[in-house]
């Protein structure tokens, strides 16, 4: 945790003091092992980022007063399209790409998701929600991403993605594609990642005729988790 | 697993006809689904990549006869010094390493790694090489990387690191680094990576009057996984 993230309904209106129990009250004192008067770097939740002063640490609350003054780290100009990962990476993608900056994700079906998948209780907004929130501490970010789920492929692709990629570089990683992977772009960017085994040619062919470019980082096979940071790492 | 590794031991002498039992075994007959005739994706340990034709498949093994004529994936030009993380994300950072090539990394210790680290099960030679085969499955490489462990950062740096690194591009990775990490660099590089929390003045600048620069991926503090492979992946 390098930020700790501050909601609105932690803080009273018109009140700079905060309150934190639980799970950031006992990293405040056993992690961080915080004094009163030390400084701490703390962020609004879809706010501001800056610092608070300890006021008060109790046996279940710390108390701090709050600047924030400064912006989070910029976003990436990145809407991600990612074929539904088993329930184990889920989570630790959902993790990385928070801390990445992502904040447009679709989790979308594709013929080789396994149909298990999308029972897993990881899905529930909550448990992505706490993911997420993890990937923003982690990073010093505070604004939420935004994670949709779409469990059918070929509407999404023909009836949604279009209006949601406009203006955008439109790339489909997968192995053995017709491009290397784009370094340093500057623009944004729509990556559609497929499941492990990829995308079948349906797909590939669905998302090629909207104008996608295959594009792929060499001959390796990747996993999930370590594709997705090695594209957009690479990408931006 | 993208590739079955066989080993030298499970070939008899002058034969191309392979028996697979156990783990290898059973990814053939119950992922694989694989059937006499069809042919599968194979690879010896340090050595060609190429295709198995199935023979048999019996209740507890498989034979194959194996036809070994393409080179592994290219191998990272890369030494990778890195800071022992902790002991549940060191497994996936040896695995998504040898996944993305890398064959020379060097476990250090650092200020910031906690002693208890040391301990763990997980540096024992055969945890590692498990680690590391898993990342060449997964990546279809075939090339075992060398581990080193150094338990001490200040001999490992003067002594042995300035050979290691001879010729090579020497990058600290380090958050607020003076310089932006370097993309699609073509020549050898040596990487060293911090704890979390990073390296502390002395070893930044130990490292720094041997030659090297301090770079940096942005504003973000990514947790190790996500930064090995986002400096990884923008490096080469």
């Amino acid at each position: 945790m390098n930020i700790i993230l501050i909601t609105p309904d932690d803080l009273p209106e018109n009140s700079r003091r905060v309150r934190l129990s639980g799970r950031r009250f006992r990293h405040v004192r056993d992690v961080l092992r915080a004094e009163p008067g030390q400084m701490l770097a703390v962020g609004m939740l879809n706010g501001g980022t800056g610092s608070g002063r300890v006021i008060r640490i109790g046996s279940d609350a710390v108390e701090m007063d709050l600047a924030l003054d400064s912006d989070p780290p910029a976003a990436l100009p990145l809407l991600l399209v990612l074929a539904l990962p088993r329930p184990k990476a889920l989570r630790r993608v959902l993790r990385s790409v928070a801390s990445l900056g992502a904040k447009r994700i679709v989790l979308v079906n594709a013929a080789r998701v396994e149909k298990s998948y999308w029972q897993t209780p990881f899905l529930e907004e909550a448990r992505i929600r706490e993911q997420l929130l993890l990937g923003l501490e982690q990073a010093g970010d505070t604004v939420l991403p935004e994670v949709l789920l779409r469990r059918r492929f070929r509407p999404f692709v023909e009836d949604e993605l279009p209006r949601m990629a406009a203006e955008s570089a439109l790339l489909a990683a997968h192995p053995g594609g017709d491009l290397s992977c784009p370094r340093g772009v500057s623009g944004p960017v729509t990556l559609a990642v497929g499941p492990e085994g990829g995308f079948v040619p349906f797909e590939l062919n669905m998302l090629r005729e909207r104008g996608f470019s295959a594009v792929s980082l060499g001959d390796r096979v990747l996993g999930v988790e370590t594709a997705v940071t090695a594209l957009i790492s690479r990408l931006f």
